[in-house]
């Protein structure tokens, strides 16, 4: 299978190049930035430039489109560069693989659904994104999705859990946690530390876009997200039993994602995907990375 | 009260800039068309350049934002289009109000909600948009709120019935109908013409506007639909009542949205607005119109 990830230099779409290569396909990663994963084709390249963009996608079966602004307090900042990567952008792709007849596996996320109305959170509850970063990734779906049904382009997105594990932004509470437990200075959790939140470790999002691409459904989002549930104060907790420091606790961070309990029992149904990595080995993992 | 409204040389827009200009306020009209409403200042510029807009903006109380790509059809063909107008131009529209201190009225549409749960559909109700243009639409609505929330922008969106009135589009069913029975030419419905549609005038959605601007709600999503429901074969009925010619039925047009009934009861009870003028009496003045 020939298969172009967008975002691949990035943190999520190193890890799908991965899960690509370690299956024997033949990968090409797209990034503004030089992709470095070995057996990875890399491109230098700008989705948002539709021509560049032609080309890359020409000749594949399949795009990832991981390629976004994640950072949510950037899309708070600069809500017109959300709006033009997350929404323009993911219809450039729709367009791109249309022309080249490849297939889409979209990157979405479970912070489209908004306040819960119900728990278990599933792919029928309401989606009520109220932020610059989950309006646009949830509109980047919705446009993929359309341009599925009005131009036969199979599209699958894939509501991404929270996601962690080796090379994450050094702005996600991982990082600051590990970094300053490890330089002895006390971690602040914003507000009580009590909102779970279903972590769901990278290699588990690789393989579950490995398996959306191999598979034929098309026209639908699914929930992909770890069942297991934990509290920031436990992740300071994890932190701390490996790098002892202090916590304390801080304001609450205006714009949090409520919690809300998500089922990723479709995907289970239609792509034979669960999460495999529990949190205490992922932690494990994660905590002895080199980061001298 | 200063206002600018965008899009003033459209159908919509001219009709909302008329409803200040009755009203007494100073309007100015931001178009990439020459706007040719009496007692408005035009200005030739597009929103979708942050820097025009900045200028555009700076000095008005209130931005009635209604430029945007608002035919189905173009939105369907160029969704990079409607992505970039609808929802990256709305954010330039946030970014600027924000800079001048202006008040944001948005012109959304009741077609955000997609296939109906319950009905009547009120604001509660969740929003599914399934095609380039509700999608586009909604997102800009909700990047403008969010702004709203983030940044202290006071927004108000009108989620509008289906507009009629003086000026439509000369491919709406409504100036394709009039057009074919004044030349004699039989008028053709898609499917049964059964499904009703809660047709609004534009005076009404004018009045909606000003009501909108001179309020001080903000942070809200409001329907601003007519009470009546009317079928395309009422209409279809309604127009050779006038024009005397055959009608005939053909395939249903696909994507069409399904239909559901729209409450617009919030809006009456927050802006004190409800549609006023009857399909009938709307009907007779469109259909007297000189289109020699």
């Amino acid at each position: 299978m020939r298969v172009l990830v967008t975002g691949s230099a990035g943190f999520l779409g190193s890890h799908i190049c991965r899960a690509f290569v370690d299956a024997g396909d033949d990968v090409t990663g797209l990034d503004t930035k030089q992709t470095d994963v070995s057996g990875v084709k890399p491109v230098i390249g700008d989705f948002l430039d539709a021509e560049a963009l032609s080309g890359a996608v020409e000749g594949q079966d399949v795009v990832c489109h991981v390629g976004a602004v994640g950072d949510v307090y950037l899309a708070a900042e600069q809500p017109e560069l959300a709006a033009r990567v997350n929404v323009s952008g993911s219809v450039n792709i729709g367009l791109a693989a249309q022309k080249a007849g490849a297939r889409v596996v979209y990157a979405s996320t479970w912070e489209v659904y908004g306040e819960p109305h119900y728990e278990p959170v599933d792919e029928a509850h309401p989606c009520n994104p109220d932020h610059p970063y989950n309006i646009t990734k949830l509109a980047g779906e919705q446009m993929l999705l359309a341009q599925g049904k009005l131009r036969e382009l199979p599209v699958v997105a894939l509501r991404l859990g929270t996601a962690y594990g080796s090379g994450m932004r050094t702005n996600s509470v991982f990082e600051i946690f590990i970094r300053k437990a490890m330089a002895g200075e006390p971690l602040t959790i914003q507000g009580d530390g009590s909102q779970g939140r279903q972590f769901t470790h990278a290699s588990d999002i690789g393989r579950a876009f490995l398996l959306a691409a191999e598979s034929d459904v098309r026209g639908i989002a699914l929930n992909t997200v770890s069942p297991e549930l934990t509290s920031i104060k436990q992740l300071a907790e994890r932190v701390i039993q490996r790098y002892p420091t202090k916590v304390s606790f801080g304001d609450p961070r205006p714009g949090d994602v409520p919690p809300s309990y998500v089922s990723a029992e479709r995907a289970e149904d239609v792509l034979g995907w669960k999460a495999e990595m529990d949190f205490e080995d992922g932690m494990s993992e994660l905590l002895e990375i080199n980061r001298s």
